[in-house]
């Protein structure tokens, strides 16, 4: 078991380990003093995990437990899920000193978040990611957010979890692809942040050391979250791959996975950047190479003016610039403010 | 004309006075960034300065301006108005650096503030309160919210604006009936922090004069605000009448307005601590005439019972007690916390 201390606007801990989940009934009363505990879940993941975090809440004494479940995909991430879930603890009367527990992958975890940060003006929410994406990238950071019709994640707010409780176990029951996807994640914390950790994956690939892995990414995480709480500069790094990503997503309907839009968004940013001299040719075809061995996609069907009008509805453009995260050797990238104008190009270079 | 700096989160200016309307445009430039601005506003109000506003922002330099008009009215504060309004923005494409104006009452202030406060997970919002209710209490200090179908202001954020704009020539427009709902608040805090505010209330009734009164009550709440955002403690002191109002205006489904509501909730609380020992008989008879010298209501047909099961699913609950304001003498007032089985009885004493 490690855990890594958050200390955002809210201070907080993201516990990863295996058997970690029949704790979490004692874990929520040693840190809150909710008397009733609201489980948001999904139609995949809550008949899995459901019962074990409920047992565990009642054998920590918590009296009133009550769930929630919606149907499991993207299309639930909306406006009127979120509204739904807002009804459900009003009609369970939930006050400000209750708890949610997000139980699922990286949808629960963004609209159960947005609607701690909202129902009466925030209440304390636990994040159980139960995705390996949702375990490194979105239970970490206090991101929340809702889709609109016009774009993903264009709502939501800035709102720490009171803890995050990463049960790697939860991991044995994921779909190999879905496992894939959140190797995208894991992947770029490698080439943004640290080269051991990239080395590891590019050697092990799939059969990497999940405990290790992901406690070393929520740390990459945690660092730049300290340093940029509000996405105001540093954490835009995160996004590398994800701005072309979204337009790749966006493009293909959201046919294709975030992470395996990611992948291909990485792809095509280090191929821009070898071309533009940016990065080597060594870096790009490390960077490629890794992702192919995660039997991740480098390659897309769209063209560049699909992609690029596609990621421009997307939220980071601020102006008339976008900003893109390029590679410039493993381990370290930077953030180039790129004109509108200039973003089919810098795409056409990459595909 | 007055300006009150309020020292939340985000600093800000309150500006009080006449013909302020006109420069608001100049205003915003003057202060962020966007390069676009969305006029939030309804049915009632945006005929009235809709035109005013918009030239305003267009004579300095924004060139895209968008308005959203809403049906006014308290049922359009509910989670689909809000969507609505986050779709409009979207499909603007405003972005972080953009603005949002309020221009309107309570309903606009509220649910345009949790829009600015949730759309890309927060851009800049200017409030315009054009009642006096809104000019002195829902426009400062950063609660913003919308109802759900369980109760009122349910759902929400702390979200501070950039900068309230109040030019007290709206309020000529303002039916009487409607400027004396905002008396109510008015009132409340000269009972709350001001003796020598209730005199002059005491004396001239609805004919007070208006900029120094608003810009006196603003000051009173910044001074709460500044040491309360989060509304952990002594921000509850502004709930005076409240607790108890949001049970008489929840009972009479909204027919009896907020203002009405707020001045019957005073009036049972005063005469309650009277009968309780807790203040004096000449300071309940105090403001019991002033509320009525504002030709405000002090009684109501609701029965105690009706009234206490009303105000309870109302979120200030916490746990098994709910605290109540209660007058001790003009400018003092003190929190009590009750329990919630007692509700009843003091509500009993008070009618």
């Amino acid at each position: 078991m490690k855990t890594i201390t958050v200390s955002a606007s809210k201070k907080y801990d993201v516990t990863v380990g295996s058997g970690l989940l029949p704790t979490i009934g004692q874990r929520i009363k040693d840190l809150t003093k909710a008397k009733q505990v609201a489980i948001i879940s999904d139609s995949s993941v809550y008949p899995l995990y459901g019962g074990t975090v409920e047992q565990s809440l009642k054998g920590a004494g918590f009296a009133q437990v009550v769930s929630y479940v919606f149907a499991a995909g993207e299309e639930s991430k909306c406006g009127s899920t979120y509204l739904q879930i807002l009804e459900f603890l009003a009609a369970n009367r939930l006050t400000r000193s209750d708890c949610l527990i997000a139980l699922g992958g990286g949808v629960v975890g963004d609209i159960t978040g947005f609607a701690a940060a909202t129902f009466l003006r925030g209440i304390d929410y636990v994040q159980v990611p139960t995705t390996l994406l949702a375990a490194v990238d979105s239970s970490v950071g206090g991101k929340t957010a809702i889709d609109l019709g016009a774009g993903k994640n264009l709502a939501g707010a800035f709102y720490q979890p009171r803890l995050v409780l990463c049960d790697t176990d939860c991991l044995n029951s994921l779909p190999e692809d879905i496992f894939r996807d959140g190797c995208a994640e894991v992947i770029k914390y490698g080439i943004l942040y640290d080269v051991d950790l990239f080395a590891h994956l590019k050697q092990t690939g799939l059969a990497f050391d999940r405990e290790r892995v992901i406690a070393r990414c929520v740390e990459l995480k945690r660092d730049v979250v300290d340093r940029d709480e509000f996405d105001h500069g540093e954490r835009q790094m995160l996004n590398l791959g994800h701005t072309i990503g979204h337009g790749v997503e966006a493009q293909s309907n959201y046919t294709v996975s975030h992470g395996k839009a990611v992948a291909i968004g990485m792809a095509i940013i280090s191929r821009s950047a070898r071309s533009l001299g940016i990065c080597s040719a060594d870096t790009a075809a490390d960077i490629l190479a890794t992702i192919e061995k995660f039997g991740l996609p480098i390659t897309t069907n769209c063209t560049a003016d699909a992609i690029a009008t596609a990621a421009l509805s997307d939220k980071k453009r601020s102006g008339g610039t976008v900003n893109l995260i390029v590679p410039e050797r493993i381990g370290q990238c930077s953030i180039r403010p790129t004109a509108v104008e200039n973003l089919k190009s810098v795409i056409e270079a990459g595909l």
